[in-house]
């Protein structure tokens, strides 16, 4: 099996921004195309990650993001997996290029979440429930989530402040990353004093509504050694997608299966354990998900992910791990849905080429990506890139 | 690479029906799943083609089949390409067979369509054209598919009388297929009497609404061996997907060029000719869709794909071609947009394991489907599958 290489990455601005969601994949693009010698004509195939049809009221995003990237005659496929679609769109080009079926793929995730109310907003995500057994009864992803804060804070030692602090933290790392939505710092008080949106999350527990795009240009490594022969090497040496069951009803609230599935596979594919990962993206949708997914990869020990919070490098939270969402997260980078799996590859990237700035993990050689969709992991992408460094 | 096999199909009744999408895909399934001798549990992952999450207001279709299926933990992705996802999500599923990435897929397709009113179904159809461009103009697939008729009567000797025929000949073919939604012959005058949508296309030049799903197990030939080792063999020897642009105003009206590439690379894959070919299933969205498909796919010469109406065995058209759409294709049998790519494989598996009864085409051993998204040939797939009568 090829190891497939990303060679370039680009993103639009996230946030509440006037561009339709073709033009936010302009814009990621042309970031991508600008950073390499070559025009787009390498390119194989095409995967897009999207949650939502209505907030544009437009499907057929694999032709239509081919045709603004000036590409034609090629295999062109929106995936959806909810929040996980941008994990999903990454997952399948590095499998089209580890077994050979192409040599290049542009990995792409759009969401345009502002175009449409408030109120056409929550039921398009509310869609990701299913219908007949959940969304009747009037549940939205913060309710959803809330049952699993609930149920952790009475089985854990962890309180509404410590959930607070991981919000504190992203927020602060966002500060240094150009990408984010959100540039200024927040204290526990900003957490705690704002208003609950379904009790224990507050508003400020909860990743905003953004719109945004996302790029990864994935591919062999004899195209990246044509094209970028210089280049500090980010192969992505680890992919899993794990589905669970839809209901959180039917599930263990507090211990995400799913994605300890999908990490064990990628932590197989790669050979590497937990403690290999120097930094990681995990997705805190809500802050009570990057306390449960800390645990579910093995970075924290089982009960103990909200102590991440404790500190923006969370080796100084006493364990041997990684750190976490450097990027801002969901939380404080934003997310727009699509978009954010690739979103999460772009900080790998960053921080495995050293490029990172003012957030830039020492040494980092190693980054983890977990991508997940529907409640908690309904569906869970996980993948490992591992740098030179 | 490996050659993969389809080794069991199923749908669900076609056409309006009480049950929504997840437990059509159940009654699909069910067929499928009964007719081979070994529980579900050997499936490695699931792909399911799914136009409109508008319909029924549910994504996350990969997680709820899977778990309907009984199945947990492995990949189970949406694909979405309009109409042709379905063919993307079987072309996804022998892709992940051939390269060995997976031994055996779920290839799925899905869609309710009436659950919703007529506007909010016209709504969700529109879609597939491009918001900025198209959309806002007021187009919808009958108009769009009318411009390409309009211009192929100007362009060749063929009338309206013409184009009825074909929906003469499918609505005649799906009388025996126990499959189909309509199952009563229709006649020329049907046709010509009826409203017109958008001039020349009639009510009866264009596939009906319907629900429906449907399902394909493709594998390996080691697990068809252990699983049906006494089984004809139906191998899938060709699978290509290509995109064209999203603007129907951009392209050539009457040569369908994303479909002739599409033929071309599947024909490549397989090493076969038009000639070989003895059934083939064509995205009859609209009569003129076959005319021109039938051209494209080199089933025809260029300029007389409309004398495919001729007969129900186009061989009598005086050409050495294949019967075209003996399931009676999307007009008669129906066109559950998500589900539509598979019900094609469906019939062609029928054909080549000669079990499709009455309209068995005799010694059938190889089979082509065309299977189209947005307009005319914004996303093609196509597939070759032989048999080995």
């Amino acid at each position: 099996m090829t190891v497939p290489r990303v060679i370039a990455v680009g993103s639009s601005p996230i946030g509440e921004t006037a561009l339709p969601g073709r033009d936010l994949f302009s814009v990621a693009l042309t970031e991508a195309f600008e950073s390499l010698p070559t025009p787009s004509s390498f390119i194989d195939a095409l995967y897009v990650g999207n949650q939502s049809e209505s907030y544009e009221n437009q499907i057929m995003l694999g032709t239509i993001l081919a045709e603004w990237a000036g590409l034609r005659e090629l295999p062109a496929i929106r995936v959806e997996g909810c929040a996980a679609a941008g994990g999903l769109a990454f997952n399948q080009a590095v499998t089209d290029v580890a077994t050979g079926t192409h040599d290049a793929v542009l990995a792409c995730g759009v969401e345009k979440m502002t175009a449409r109310g408030t109120t056409d907003t929550i039921n398009a995500l509310a869609a990701a429930f299913d219908r007949p057994l959940e969304q009747r009864s009037g549940v939205t992803a913060p309710s959803q989530y809330a049952l699993l804060a609930q149920r952790y804070l009475h089985e854990t030692s962890a309180t509404e402040v410590d959930l607070a602090r991981i919000a504190v933290k992203n927020h602060e790392n966002a500060c240094a990353n150009p990408r984010a939505q959100f540039s200024g710092e927040i204290s526990i008080d900003t957490v705690l004093d704002s208003d609950y949106i379904a009790p224990p999350l507050k508003l400020f527990d909860c990743a905003p509504v953004s719109d945004g795009a996302a790029v990864a240009v994935v591919v062999s490594p004899e195209v990246a050694n044509e094209i970028v022969p210089d280049a500090p090497p980010v192969a992505v040496t680890g992919s899993a997608v794990v589905s669970n069951n839809i209901g959180v009803a039917e599930r263990n609230l507090t211990r995400i299966t799913g994605a300890e599935t999908a990490c064990s596979r990628g932590y197989d594919d790669a050979g590497i354990t937990p403690s290999d990962i120097d930094v990681a993206e995990v997705h805190d949708a809500f802050t009570i998900s990057e306390a449960l997914l800390t645990e579910a990869s093995g970075i924290s020990p089982g009960g103990l992910g909200w102590e991440i919070g404790k500190s923006s490098d969370s080796r100084s939270a006493g364990w041997e791990v990684a750190a976490v969402n450097t990027s801002g997260g969901l939380k404080a980078r934003g997310h727009p849905i699509g978009a954010t799996g690739i979103l999460q590859i772009i900080e790998l990237y960053e921080q495995l080429t050293n490029t990172a700035g003012a957030r830039q993990v020492p040494d980092a050689s190693c980054g983890l990506a977990i991508n997940e969709g529907g409640i908690a992991d309904s569906i869970t992408t996980t993948h490992v890139l591992e740098g030179a460094a």
